[in-house]
């Protein structure tokens, strides 16, 4: 294997040769990561990371939601159990497995990320494959003991300028103070995260908002619960915060009069029905909106997960299992009652994303093209992969221009793929740009300028980092 | 800058040249223009154009939208206030504005446009910048002066042999009436467009209805009022109208008895519900399908978009202020009784158009592709694009083939823009033919041959110019 | 004309060579045609195909739908009226109306599959027009009566391994008990399609479930019917059945209790509300999914085409002529009460096809990269074209990998256009595969055993013939 230095390029030569200038002018610069999930006591701790195994098969919903597909059992490949049934605890069987079934990843982002990491943090250039898991086992796990290969260490190596980890709302953030205690001068920073204290529908819901208000020191009545986000909020912006994040399973907002809204409140703290839920989140997105413009948190909305689809898994295995499943999203109605509110103040910076990429040139493009609040961030989940960014920035560019985007979010729990996925990221946005200028669309000095906005500059803008 | 010979043609060697030679033989082929926005009034009166802000900012949705959605104010580039609020009225500081922000405008058609129009009619092959914002002002300004840029002067200079406007139902076509009685050669026809006397969530409606059956004489009842629309249809036909045009919110036909349609304009004339407003749409496309079937006039429907999205600029600015967002758009139940009734009748042309791209592999092209009243217009409105017009190809296609499309329509209102989006059409269309050309799926000289058809041909045939 | 044997590969000089080399050592593998609508008598009788025109005009939908939408009639054409009403029955009038539009064809797959059994059958390397019919008539019909064009001589040319009729449940497969009874060696299995004696909206239902649990020798009760299922599909699974198709309007599963089963096929029987057949049919996936984790039958569910849009087609010539439109399919919600069942069990194979691109990449690869037991099947009907093909790929395997596909179905019911169709699907693979050599994101060893596991393993395996 070994990476060759023209991948994911155009495979026409003038295009390809215009690649490689933008790209090497991009390819070294730091990298900003607003939105992601590594866990913030790596940082921390700075402990070396266990075997192969635990490090790039268990913790991975691509990896191992992909071996499931083929009959490959969760409980083979490590998984642990919610139950407590027992699951393979052999780092290297699990690795043979994964090995052995390493075919499967032929096509995918995965096989790109994992390769990426082999070669650059473990020196490994074969492929693998079931002959050589041993040996590639040894070699890793030998390497995983080596002081830089410590998280700290790594952010120094990988080129992290800032980097995000997202948490909830209830979340003492003790990691990030005692990462700001530690004097390490590597910038890790919360983002805001209150779906467990939004979302109705989860089962611990009612309790989960009485610790809430009791931690920010408010009252159980709506007013105490709003004011319960603006201290939270406040708390995470002290430990370096710029943002916050909704998951929600649509697009969905409501901007009720605030009688309306007390009412509902005290309806879904009793036991949500599935509609009244739905009203509280869409009405909670309005108001974090709001809160957006008074404390300049940038908001981001997720939308359009179906989550835990498969419920046998969900009952063994619990959430985060590969079985979260995109839905078609509709942006246009749904969006509505927060636009009206707040889409023309500029003071809000509102961050789309989508797992429906109809929605990319129907939907997103037109109305990020617009309001002075929207931005889209880029193509996500399932939709970060080569063929997924390259739709991406041919379905939006041409209504919505580069301006109206935010660079790349890697959006990973798997701390040696950020590396990787910026590398892809960067590699299929110079292609793209190469492309209009092999074309004549664009002039290669605005190309470069637009490689480097893509790159760098757009995420820390938007993301005020 | 300086328009490349080769640009949006394929990068590939091969397929380049084969485009290149394609695109030799309709380049200079006359320009049908059979839906758009300009004003007739230009043609009738043939002043001169004011200065270079009011050609290409203020009134150009397009260019004002983008602007709009990084912060700027519509006041400050010159966008009228319905309440008559100030606006900037220096041509100059909207043109520096303009200028200062141009970068958002990379990967856009805007673009593509504003330069093919300063180059091929203002002689300028510098690209638009803070610094040199004056100069270019001052030399468009100058030009603007010249006879040889009046309306007529450029419609001979486009290469224009019939251009269609687009009228309200009660319009008098006085400007119409005004070019044909001075024996001007330049052929511009109207097209009836009555929604506003359609469309009964209007405000006016009402009114609109009474003035409509007043100005053709019929009474104020369903059947005088359906007789109303043969009066004025009858009256567009006469000035050389060959079309009539439908912009509603989504694509719903119905065929109600006559008894259920007189009761249903009963109640929406005196003040229609939701569900009423779109069920009397519905059925008034079945009616004008029915009297196309009658007078010849082709008929089109342009279905799904939002209007006046963002109610606070629709409050300050009014319509068509870049805040009409696309929508999903069902074609396949919505047009069933339209199509029950007219569909096999080869009397009707009725010319579909999306802002949904899901359809056209989906819905639009099997449609078109089966019934003999059906036929495909382009790619339309923001997806009036490089990569917009390809997709229009590579997802209707082959399902449709090409002889069931109608050429290219420009759909605009600025006027300097029509050469440059039918050369954008001309060279997206021969770079996908020269692709097929060079796979092998097509001959050149059947290529030669739908490179024509695209160009011209289809358009005039269709649309009966 | 000719076919060029670069055809369909890549138009860049690299990715074309790679293409090349991955074609040639898949081109000419045996063919797998595990879903397919070829007539089992023919294989059974061994007659000469008729005229030309019956041979390419009169029975493929594909061909007089393109016709029809510009005009033609269908009577024209020689399409069988239903009512008996008089239609052309001169094979070579319909050739010369067929021959005289041949252009509407171009850039159509229709035309690559004509010219290729033109061609690669009957030696034929000219472009079908107006002048040469009658001679291409001729030299067709000639060779027509030649014994190596003989259906099972044919068979042989073409490579066919096996191939899979499609069947009725209540089909007495007296054609398949023919040919097996015959000694002779090709393999030609039938398929269990019991849409007829589940689909309780269509007319004649009650009575084909009474022939139904008639002929299997069970009670006309819910019981009854479940097992009149059992004992015709163990009767198909006796002749080499080794799959199950299943063609509804949607998506929907359900899975009742069997009280709530049983009264609804009480109701049903009685004369169906639409919301009672739609329920119905749910709930007959689940019931087949779990009879195929018995038997082991291959599922295959091909929803979303709304048959028989146009009336007053259905009324003069029955179904199948062109007038299938798709439409938009849900598959997260509506699958979920199957997968909830059976979505983990492996020993389920349900390979899901769709009419909607859009669930591509937001539904059928995300569930397919998940659950054990889905398999996407390839590209269909309208999409079974170059650039659908194309998009199939792009859209599912970053997702889904290649190991989630079944290779290829030609799903044809003309006979000539088997080989055809194999042979576009393997370019169009191999063209997918070089490109990803091309820009490295797959190694060549690797793209060629993908290469031949997409054109024969897989399908081979999946349908497990």
């Amino acid at each position: 294997m070994a990476l060759h230095p023209d991948r994911l390029f155009p495979i026409e030569t003038d295009a390809r040769l215009i690649a490689r200038r933008l790209f090497g002018a991009v390819e070294r610069l730091p990298i900003i990561s607003p939105h992601g999930h590594t866990d913030p006591w790596w940082y921390a701790k700075d402990e070396a990371f266990p075997d192969p195994a635990s490090l790039f098969v268990k913790p991975d919903h691509y990896i191992f939601r992909m071996l499931y597909s083929q009959g490959i059992k969760l409980e083979d490949l490590g998984v642990p159990r919610r139950d407590g049934g027992s699951v393979e605890t052999d780092g290297r069987k699990i690795w043979r497995l994964f090995a052995k079934h390493f075919h499967l990843f032929r096509g995918t982002p995965s096989r790109l990320w994992f390769e990426h990491a082999l070669e650059t943090v473990f020196g490994i250039e074969d492929r693998l494959t079931e002959r050589n898991a041993d040996t590639l086992y040894d070699r890793i796990a030998d390497r995983l003991n080596e002081p830089f290969m410590r998280p700290r260490a790594l952010y120094r190596q990988f080129g992290i300028e800032a980097i995000s980890t997202t948490d909830a709302a209830t979340d003492d953030l003790a990691a990030h103070d005692s990462i700001l205690e530690s004097g390490w001068d590597g910038r890790v920073v919360p983002a805001y995260r209150p779906d467990a204290v939004i979302d109705a529908s989860r089962i611990h819901f009612a309790t989960n908002v009485e610790e809430f208000v009791k931690l920010a020191g408010t009252k159980l009545d709506y007013a105490g619960y709003l004011e319960a986000h603006r201290v939270r909020r406040a708390y995470f912006k002290k430990r370096g915060a710029t943002s916050t994040d909704h998951g929600h399973p649509n697009a969905r907002t409501a901007n009720l009069s605030s009688s309306e809204a007390s009412a509902l409140f005290e309806r879904v703290l009793k036991g949500a029905s599935a509609a009244d839920a739905d009203l509280f989140r869409a009405q909670m997105l309005t108001e974090m909106a709001r809160m957006s413009t008074e404390d300049g948190l940038v908001m981001q909305i997720h939308p359009g997960s179906f989550r835990n689809h498969n419920a046998e898994i969900f009952e063994r295995f619990g959430m985060d299992k590969g079985a979260d499943i995109p839905r078609a999203t509709n942006y246009v109605e749904e969006l509505k009652p927060l636009l009206d509110a707040f889409g023309n103040d500029t003071r809000l910076t509102l961050i789309l994303f989508t797992l429906d990429e109809t929605s990319y040139s129907r939907e997103l493009a037109p109305l990020a093209g617009h309001y002075p609040a929207l931005r889209l961030g880029p193509a996500w989940w399932f939709h970060d992969s080569p063929e997924g960014m390259r739709r991406f920035r041919e379905l939006t560019t041409e209504t919505a221009g580069f301006y109206n985007t935010v660079g790349f979010n890697d959006d990973t729990r798997a701390y040696l793929s950020i590396p990787a996925r910026h590398d892809m990221a960067r590699r299929i946005d110079c292609a793209f740009l190469a492309r209009l200028v092999a074309d004549h669309r664009l002039d290669e000095d605005e190309a470069h300028e637009i490689a480097h906005d893509l790159a760098y500059r757009l995420a820390k803008q938007a993301y005020k980092l």
